[in-house]
């Protein structure tokens, strides 16, 4: 990040010219995942003063904890989350002590948030997918199957008998290309079937994917009996391995209450 | 497909349940690929009698080759596209000599749709990625890299720079999940690194994607350079693997004109 100081000033320059006080918060590099400045980093204390020099306000510093979705114990995600916050708040002090001013710090990254022993120093916790839960988050141990509250519908309409396959109308345009299980210790191929009514159907998967297609089978051997298990007509519901990617490929949310009335959430584009 | 004439009872009991002529397509299998009844199985006439007996209407006949996008040759594609089409034809062929009226041939795929020598017998063209192309249809040699009019304009707004990485503000999220690329003859990754006028910029690749931000880096041995070849700021249009895909995550298409007008053009959800 040799270029932040002059980002920095670009910054500082832009708003001075437009008459305008900017408030920037620097992202802390808590993990090397991505991105950021590491919080011992001199370059953060020269970042900040470019920016209070130059006429800005520094708000404060974020972090999200990337790494975290690389583990499955509880554990190692303490580590995680640990070090995710005392990093930011490390940041925190060390602007501070500069006589910068550094009001908020905020974390990120749900399998943090969640096993966090404590959020000393902390102003803000941001977690996404935290709302809905998914496959990918259960094989990092941070939901249980029943916690999972998005799911998509659909209809079986073919079969492939011979091969063990169930067809239904929803392929990857319905729950995204997203494969995030595929390298972790259980591969749900593009998501876990279940009963309309919410029941995990033992193994089947969604083992394979068309635009418009998707394939239901059962992991390892295949289901000779599956014309009569999942008839056409059978409706099923998908679990996502990535909830954030397969909501992303629907216009809105029907929410259903627990009186089982149904409600339309619009959900909104882009990031 | 052993349930395909009970599934065609079903259909013609409920539209005579609801005095509904309801007008039917047959899918046909002509690879082996995914669904729908091979041309020469007694399956196909079967189905065909009892829409008939039932009072529908057999409209038609359609197939998709999905399995031209293994092939990167044009004799593959010559010999994958005749296939479906006779395939289909055959179908037809075979339906009219039994007395069922089958009007429409329709076949897909933008491979086959290219590659075709002649449509003898075919109604109609169903090809989708066609009118935009993308990387995973230039690996398989349809298209041209110039012939591809789907980008994603992004900003730099970092860098890694002993990485040999810029961070840009487009992730997944803007170019999808789709890495249709990873197992054809060049893997380009999230996608192939332009200039903002389109210019392909070498072999520079999104690498990496995480929902908002992507990981733009040279194939090969890491471009030390990178801070100054792709300062913060700077605009780069990135080409997608699979157009639909890419498409998909965005709610509508900016459509720039030869003489550089832009029109916003609305795209539809679903499938």
């Amino acid at each position: 990040m040799a270029d932040s100081v002059a980002c920095a000033e670009a910054i500082a320059a832009f708003g001075r010219e437009h008459g305008e006080v900017f408030e920037v918060w620097i992202e802390v590099d808590v993990d090397g995942h991505r991105s950021g400045i590491a919080p011992e980093d001199d370059l953060l204390i020269a970042v900040g003063k470019v920016l209070q020099a130059g006429g800005m306000h520094v708000g404060g510093v974020l972090a999200h904890a990337g790494s975290s979705y690389e583990y499955d114990t509880h554990e190692a995600l303490v580590r995680v989350a640990e070090q995710e916050r005392s990093g930011c708040v490390r940041a925190a002090d060390r602007l501070r002590r500069e006589d910068v001013p550094c009001e908020v710090v905020s974390i990120g990254s749900t399998p943090t948030s969640l096993a966090a022993e404590h959020l000393e120093g902390v102003t803000e916790v941001r977690a996404g997918v935290y709302v809905m839960f998914d496959l990918v988050m259960h094989n990092v141990g941070v939901n249980g199957m029943s916690d999972i509250a998005l799911s998509v519908l659909t209809t079986v309409i073919g079969h492939q008998e011979e091969k063990g396959w169930a067809i239904v109308d929803a392929g990857w345009m319905a729950m995204s290309r997203d494969r995030g299980t595929q390298r972790q210790k259980r591969d749900f191929g593009y998501g876990l079937v279940c009963s309309e009514n919410g029941e995990v159907r033992g193994d089947y998967v969604m083992s394979g994917a068309n635009q418009e297609h998707g394939i239901i089978s059962r992991t390892g051997e295949p289901d000779r009996e599956i014309v009569r298990r999942f008839p056409i007509g059978t409706r099923l519901r998908i679990l996502p391995n990535h909830a954030c990617a397969t909501g992303a490929q629907h216009p809105v949310y029907q929410a259903l209450a627990g009186d089982g009335t149904v409600e339309t959430w619009p959900r909104f584009y882009g990031w």
